[in-house]
């Protein structure tokens, strides 16, 4: 699925977001709403497999879940290295990441923490650079100042 | 596999890196000098699947050429979006590049053209940020100026 660029709807709570997919006419399962719930409980990105494990539930069914929380604009997945992809809901609007090749570290940033990086790739390239769904890779503080064999 | 922050083997020609091969140890097969050829011969990243198809070879085998020539220094792989990984020679050193969502175009860049990027990067989060194996993904400039609905 193709990340949309569309703004998402705004929630805070846990019922906001049920509420928000009842308006959109859709059924709250119980999966459904465990996957909802696990969502707002993670502390950064999810991948399905750690969703489905954890609540005990089949893979295809977390991800159905998914989909149809990405599709109705509260949930948003995104790519860090070779990992899965990794699930979150962008309730309180969509964040940027930088995610360390060395030791997987992730960095989850505001909205606008990334606007000075994407001033310079407008202006040498006239992209639109966007780093909700592909993170920007490299190496962390940490990792950049050890000798690489140490890597 | 993790790509290299190494620096890679550098080569001109065919012949220059088959005998760079040769230098390590390793036997040059016919699937292997074929891979080889080809990637020359690629206006820019290939699949491993496209090169199957074109050399008419096993897949599998195809995959495993591409692991040997990225383990010595002469290829590299990268990720644009959610296709399959792409790879490409690095003989004349690694390149950085920008991907588009919208209509998939890829601009493959020389080394120093995203130095400003990295530069805002490394000022803004201290990270060594490396465009070579996930590139920057955006919306190229024609596609960042067409309406929404249009994409």
């Amino acid at each position: 699925m193709l990340a949309s660029y569309a703004p998402s709807v705004r929630f805070e709570t846990l019922d906001d977001a049920l509420a928000a997919l009842r308006e959109r006419g859709l059924r709250i399962s119980t999966p459904r709403r465990l996957v909802l719930e696990a969502l707002f409980e993670a502390e950064g990105p999810v991948s399905a497999e750690h969703l489905a494990r954890r609540l005990e539930l089949d893979v295809a069914s977390v991800y159905r879940n998914l989909e149809t929380l990405e599709r109705s604009g509260l949930a948003a997945h995104l790519h860090l290295g070779h990992g899965p992809s990794l699930h979150v809901l962008v309730g309180r609007g969509e964040r940027e990441y930088l995610y360390c090749e060395g030791c997987g570290a992730v960095e989850t940033l505001v909205p606008d923490a990334l606007d000075r990086v994407r001033a310079e790739v407008r202006r040498g390239f006239g992209y639109e650079a966007r780093f909700t769904h592909f993170p920007i890779v490299g190496l962390c503080p940490k990792c950049a100042a050890s000798p690489p064999g140490r890597r």
